[in-house]
Formats: structure tokens, C-alpha cells, sequence
């Protein structure tokens, strides 16, 4: 093991980190808040403690996997907990566990409060907590590899680690100019989604903190009522640029080269569209009675099952109240979650196309045992590990998920409130149904119930094998021997 | 496609139908119920059919996994269709849809009811519902297999399709004395239940149904309350009973030939051990003072674990007024589900151990990149191909779990009653929560949501894939061009 890295990455991340809480800290002075302190300080321990930890080069450039795992989990560890602390020590959420968990939603995108009056927040606070959601969105491995040289070529293993989907394409041999290219992708569309609400009229602040809930897919709203009191053509700029930010990066990677065509065959493209047209499709005549007319359930239908299969979060309805039908579309949306190499969260589309494509290979090879076919994407044959891969990690998810439910339990709430509350956070979408709804928050659970649920979050958005290993008892061993091992 | 020898084995089916149909009909002697008439009748017509259809015998004995596929279902499609006509056919469940549902409910040893007053019915239908289980449990086809000669090797096809568990192993070179052997221990074991039921003072039709029920690990009751009436005695013997039904035969047969030591080694045995302690002590100390005392509780925790783990669905207590957690456990049961090679339900604990180890294996590459180690099950190595169809069959299995959840979603009822109908039927179990709980049942589903059920019971039972088969185009286009193909 290579902690000499390890260390060298955390200390970048918190360099990091402290920058970018200095923005809160503008805010605060534009606004002339006092919370701004608490942003300026924390900035500064940031700042000092990752020069102090990345003043000596690291030892050896030898990254693996398990490295790029570990350094990870660790960095997004350290991420929320530094990330918290200006909530705590201003006061403004008065429970270390509320804040924490509030950070991690934020960072992982998820989107869940504790608080059930976010208007009460200052605006630094209100921005710091939205701006979490577009730090979290693309990760801040990427941005720091984007930013940052680091000779030595394994650096794939700290975007592998980090990067939603069951595989990191490079999209150019060079890591760092892949990293770059994303996060000028995903600035520029977060810049055009602020214009596009401001030209509907709403204010700068909200402009801003709405359009980093939308780019990270995270949801954290700065209205009690999320986006239900925005006009219809803010909701559909929202609605929009959510499904926009679900979609394969590599697909705006090809259309920025010029090769829309090829972009537009990715199946997992087309997949993803196919089902969100599907699933508004239901909801909008399963809701439509319910509504004030056509254009009402289609503003409600496309804005719920773009905010869900995104797992932004971000509500215009409180679906709690929705007919059965629509409820459980959204549940299932809730598991198959956005593409992968996007910002959002959920099992990915790629994966289910996987998990279809084997299991019609399962029936044929009843039919034809001798037929030795591989199964394909994009007319390429997917290789075996990537099936493998995609079996194991559904299966995990599953017993993570299972196993949270029943800690949770433990609360004693309703089924529904357990096993939604735990599909929003592994899934890193937001609101749930019943004690979780729309309409509802977080902050009824025990503090146990609370660590479980930030658990999820956390092992979702780092999609579960880069958090488990921190639990693996040979991952220690390494860090502490400093053992060099393949 | 060698449709000859199904045409062959389903005749052989209906014959042994049309002889089982005779027992109530012998019950209904003795009551003198007018019923039995309608079961006479139903047992000629298919004695006869049967008879007109093994008249010819097969073209060929070539039996792939395919026709054995085909076999098992359409067999099991047959036996539930001949089996309901009795109850429809004598107006004691006068729909034709419930009629049908009660007796695949029957045969797949799910035992979820649509009547609301079970007391109501003839004793010949009481006993033909309960004995559908116990048919149903060791399965119809390895009882074919052990009564009647095929000759040709490939008959393993057969019994593969129908056994519960990821791999059928021979416990014997010959296939028919395997199956004998398993009927010996089957038949055994419930003549013994019945005389330890009988020595509690159990009336003898009583003690015959219950213990059909539990050998079957199916759990109609012939009482409204299940049951619950019952004393304790007879409960801890039912409780007893369930659990050693949910055993995997493999263990009983070494016994029997004196290796009791390598019968209490097999893993899945012990794991299931395990399960049942740990689960029972939750719930022991989760339900204590709700309960009339430590007996009761532990009688009332050990027989539900005991009742839902392998999927029988007796019940003593209406647990859906038991505190949460104690509920989760049992949801989780539900799916966990028996041990292969027994008459129970539910995913089965061996592919609990699979999948559970190959997450271990996963977090270990992660560690050591290069290790290429194979997990292990009883000391052995476990083939590659096992892993594989473990992992296919939980993923084909949790698709059609959660289409099931949206397609009977579409009656409006509240999730948890979706959630636990889909999960009492697709594991054979019985009782859910909420509106399918154990004092309730199945008759308020919309005719379109039976349909749904009663298929998810037929795929659980027939563990997924040999049914599926028969929506592949290709099963058909073979059948009926009567093309030989391997």
C-alpha cells in the first residue's frame, strides 16, 4: 500500500475544499452575513492542513486500484466532515450529526435535509449547500486531476473509483485532459441553465442555487416547497437540463467533436429517453384527473420523472399523494437511476441493459445449450468482467439495501417510509414516499437511523466497492505497514 | 423438439391426477358430501385423457433441457387447470379465476387463499386444497419419475426443472431411485408428523391436513385462523416440522445411510440453522412484551421464522400488528427462503451463500488484483457455471418482482400490500403485511392482478426460467414443426 499518496491526494482535496468554501464566504459578504466567519475559518484550517499534508511530495507515484479506492472513500470522508463544519459552528443546523448528514447528502447529491425550514438559512449556507451538489456531481478526484499534475499513468484508478457506471472510458488517452474536458462540459452546461432561468425571471441566487441542484443531480432546493412556486417555464428549464444531466458525458463528448450521429446511437442514450418517455407516459394519464389540465399533468409527469430517474430530487408536486400507479413507476425509476458517466445516481441504465441483455441469454441458451454467444452494446461484445461486474454489484446493492432497511427498522416507521427512505439515499435521489415524501424531511430519524442512511449515501454515490474496502481489514493492515503490494 | 415424449409425460401426469383426485373423493365417502361427485367425475375424465394420450408411446426418448423445461410447466399448467375444476365445478368457489388461483396456490405450496371463510367448504375440497400441497411440495414429476419406467438417461432434465435449488444432484447413479428414495423420506416424514399431531389430540383429518401442508411447506389451513387454535404442543410440532421440511433431502439421505456427521456439515444446512436462531431471537426479544410471557413469545417467534423461512405461511398471531422490525425480519425471510433440494420456497439459502461469497471475493480483487481463487461451498470449489446462474437467476428474479409490483399496482391498493403480495407469492409463502396480512387474503385483487399472482407463484415454484421458456417463440415454433434439435 501506498499511504504516501494517499496522503499527497487528502491534502490536495482539502486545498481544494478550502477554496472553494472562500464562495459561501463572498456571499456572506455580499448579503453582510455574519455566518461568513465560519466559512473564512474553516477555509483556512482547509487550506493550512493541505499544505501542511502535501508539502512532501509522495513516496513512490504507485497507484492501484486499491489505492484509488481507498483515497476516495477517504477524500469523500474528509470532504463532508470539513464541509460541515460551518453549519455546526455557526448554529444554524445546532446537531453535529444533522449537519453531517446534510453535508454528505449534499456532496453525494442526494439531496435529503434534515431541515424542515430551509428558508431560515442564510444565504452563505444556502449557497455552500447547493454549491456541495456541483462539487459532488463530477467529483472533486476529477476535478483535481483536472487541475493538478501528477505524473505516472494509474491515475484512471482514482476516476474509476469515483465516476458512476461500470466503466471509465477514457475519453482521450490522457487522464487529465479527460477530467478537463468533463468538467468544461459540465460548467458550460450549468452556465447555459443559468442564463436560460434568468431570462424567466428569477433571481441570480436562485438562478445559481438551482442550477447547481440541477448539474449535480442533487435537489437541494432553497424554498420549502423546492421548485412548485417557479412558473411553469422555470420548471421546464429545470425539467430539462435534469434529463440533460443524466445523459452520458461521452455522448456530449462525441457532439462536441462533431459526431452527433454516433452520439445519438449510444443505447444507453437511447435506452434512458425510451424510458423516461415511457414512464411520463403513464403518469401523465394515470395523474391526469387529478390535475388542473393536459399541460399541468405533462409539466407535473416529465418534472417528477425527470427529477427521480435523474435522482435530482427536486419536486413541483408532493407525489405522496399521487395515485398507486404513479407511485410505483417512480420507485422503480428510483432503482434504474441515470446513465452511467453522468452526474446522477441509481443502479444506471447501463447496467439494466446488462442485467435484460443476460438474461435473455439465459433463456436462448435453454433453447440452443450449445450456443456460446456474447452479449452486446453497441454492437460491441461486452466483455465477461463487465457482466460479472454487474452482477456482483447489483447483488450487493441489494443486501446493502436490504440490511438498511432493517436497521432502520429499528425506528419503528412504516414499511413504506423505511424502504423509500433508504431508495432515495443509496440511490442518491431525495425525497421518498409517506414519512419521507416531498413535503417531508429526514429529521425524524434516530441518530443511528441517520448513520445508516449517510452510510447509503456515501456507498451509492461511490458505487459500494470503494466504501466496503475501508471495512476490509487487510485495506488497514496495508495502510498502516506501509507494505508495497500488487 | 421432441414433442412426442411431452405429450407422453404430460398423459402420464394427468393420470396420476386423475388417481390423487380419487382420495378426496374417498373423503367425501366417508363424509357422505355430495361434493365428491364433481372430483369422480373430474378424476375419469383424466384418467381417460391421460390414458388416450400414453396410448402411443413417445417417437423418441432424446430429452434435452428444453422439452424438460416445456414438460415441467405445461404439467404444472395442466394439474392446476384439472385441479381447480372441482371447486368451480361444484359452486364452492363459484369464479373460475379464484378457483384457479386457489389451486396453482395449491400446488405451488404458496397457500395464499381468496375465501375469507375457509370453514365453509366440503371436507373433501378442504382436504384436496391441502393435499395439493403435499403433491405439490416433493413435486408431481419426481413422482412420475419414481413410479413410472423412462427409459433414456436424460430424464435428470426433468427433475432438474422442477427441483428447488441451483443444481439437482443424483443422490444415487439411477434417477428413478433417487426419486424414490426422496418420496420414501417425504412420505416418511409426514406419517410421522401425523402421529406426533394425533398423540396432541389432533382429530385425524386435522392432523392429515396440517401435516400436508407442512410437509409441503405450503400452510392452508382448514381453520379461518390457521393455527392459531391449536395447542401449544401442536404448535412447537408444526413449528418443528416446518423447519425440518425446509432441510435440505440431502441431509436426510445421509443420514439414513448412517453419515450424520457429513449431514450436520453441509453448509447451507447450518447457515440455515443459523438464520432461524438469530432471526427468532430478534424477534423473541422484539415481540417480549406484547406477549403473554417468555413461552409465548418464543412460541409465536419460532413458529412465524420457522413458518415464513420456509415459505409454509401458517400462522399462530396476526403479525402484521407486530412492531416493525420483527416485521422486517420476517419480509427479509420471505426471501431468503429455504435450502435447496427441500419443499421450500424463496431465493434458498444456498444462493445466499453464493452470492454472500462472491461479494467477499469481489472486495478481496480489490485487495489483491492478481488472485484468481474460486469461493468455495462444503470445502469444494464452486464451477464458474453455478456462480453465473445464481447471479442470472436473483437478477431475472428481481425484474419480475418488480414488474409484478407495478403491474398489480394498477388495483390502487397501498405499497406494502403490493410489496409483500408479490413477495408472499413469487417465494411460495403465504401471508404478507398490511391488506394481505394473516387474518386476511387474497380475494380483493382486480381479476388482471390473480393473473399476475398466479403467475409469480407458478414462476417461484418452477424457479423462474423453465416457465419463462414458454414465452419464447422459439419453444413454440419447435413444438409445432416437430423438429429435432439439440
Amino acid at each position: 500500500m501506498n499511504s504516501s499518496i494517499i496522503r499527497f491526494v487528502l491534502g490536495n482535496v482539502l486545498k481544494i475544499e478550502g477554496l472553494f468554501l472562500l464562495l459561501p464566504a463572498l456571499v456572506s459578504g455580499i448579503y453582510l452575513e455574519h455566518e461568513g466567519f465560519y466559512f473564512v475559518s474553516v477555509a483556512a484550517v482547509c487550506l493550512a492542513l493541505g499544505f501542511l499534508m502535501t508539502r512532501k511530495p509522495p513516496e513512490s507515484q504507485v497507484f492501484y486500484l486499491k489505492e484509488g479506492c481507498i483515497a476516495t472513500s477517504l477524500s469523500w470522508i474528509l470532504l463532508s466532515f470539513f464541509g460541515c463544519l460551518p453549519f455546526y459552528l455557526s448554529g444554524e443546523i445546532p446537531s453535529f450529526t444533522d449537519a453531517l448528514f446534510e453535508t454528505i447528502s449534499g456532496f453525494t447529491t442526494t439531496g435529503v435535509s434534515v431541515l424542515s425550514d430551509v428558508e431560515a438559512l442564510s444565504h452563505c449556507a444556502l449557497f455552500w449547500r447547493s454549491f456541495t451538489h456541483w462539487i459532488g456531481g463530477m467529483g472533486v478526484l476529477v476535478f483535481l486531476l483536472a487541475v493538478i499534475p501528477l505524473s505516472g499513468g494509474s491515475h484512471i484508478n482514482l476516476m474509476r473509483a469515483e465516476s458512476p457506471g461500470p466503466s471509465v472510458g477514457k475519453l482521450v488517452p490522457k487522464i487529465r485532459y479527460t477530467a478537463r474536458i468533463l468538467y468544461i462540459i459540465y460548467f458550460a452546461m450549468t452556465v447555459l441553465e443559468v442564463i436560460l432561468l434568468l431570462l424567466g425571471k428569477m433571481p441570480l441566487f436562485d438562478a445559481l442555487t438551482t442550477s447547481f441542484g440541477t448539474a449535480g443531480t442533487g435537489g437541494f432546493g432553497i424554498k420549502n416547497d423546492s421548485i412548485m412556486s417557479y412558473s411553469p417555464y422555470l420548471q421546464w428549464v429545470v425539467t430539462i437540463f435534469m434529463i440533460l444531466f443524466g445523459v452520458n458525458f461521452n455522448a456530449y463528448y462525441l457532439m462536441l467533436f462533431g459526431k452527433l450521429k454516433k452520439a445519438l446511437l449510444i443505447e444507453e442514450v437511447r435506452a434512458y429517453f425510451i424510458i423516461i418517455l415511457g414512464a411520463t407516459g403513464i403518469i401523465f394519464f394515470n395523474i391526469l384527473n387529478t390535475c388542473a389540465g393536459i399541460f399541468d399533468a405533462l409539466t407535473h409527469a416529465a418534472f417528477q420523472v425527470g427529477s427521480i430517474i435523474t435522482t435530482t430530487g427536486f419536486s413541483t408536486t408532493d407525489f405522496d399523494f399521487w395515485p398507486r400507479t404513479s407511485q410505483t413507476v417512480l420507485v422503480l425509476l428510483m432503482f434504474i437511476g441515470a446513465c452511467a458517466g453522468s452526474t446522477g445516481g441509481g443502479i444506471k441504465v447501463s447496467r439494466f441493459l446488462v442485467l435484460i441483455k443476460t438474461i435473455i441469454k439465459e433463456l436462448n441458451s435453454y433453447i440452443h445449450p450449445k450456443s456460446v454467444k456474447k452479449i452486446k452494446i453497441d454492437g460491441k461484445p461486452v466483455e465477461h468482467e463487465v457482466v460479472r461486474s454487474t452482477n456482483v454489484y447489483v447483488i450487493t446493492f441489494i443486501i446493502i439495501f436490504s440490511a438498511s432497511v432493517f436497521a432502520i427498522s429499528i425506528d419503528g416507521k412504516d414499511l413504506t417510509t423505511n424502504f423509500t427512505a433508504v431508495a432515495a439515499t443509496i440511490n442518491n435521489i431525495g425525497p421518498g414516499l409517506a414519512l419521507v415524501g416531498p413535503t417531508r424531511n429526514f429529521g425524524h430519524f434516530s441518530i443511528f437511523s441517520k448513520f445508516v442512511l449517510m452510510f447509503d449515501m456515501m456507498a451509492g454515490r461511490l458505487e459500494l466497492f470503494p466504501l466496503l474496502i475501508l471495512f476490509h481489514p487487510a485495506a488497514w493492515k496495508d495502510l498502516f505497514t506501509k507494505k508495497f503490494q500488487k
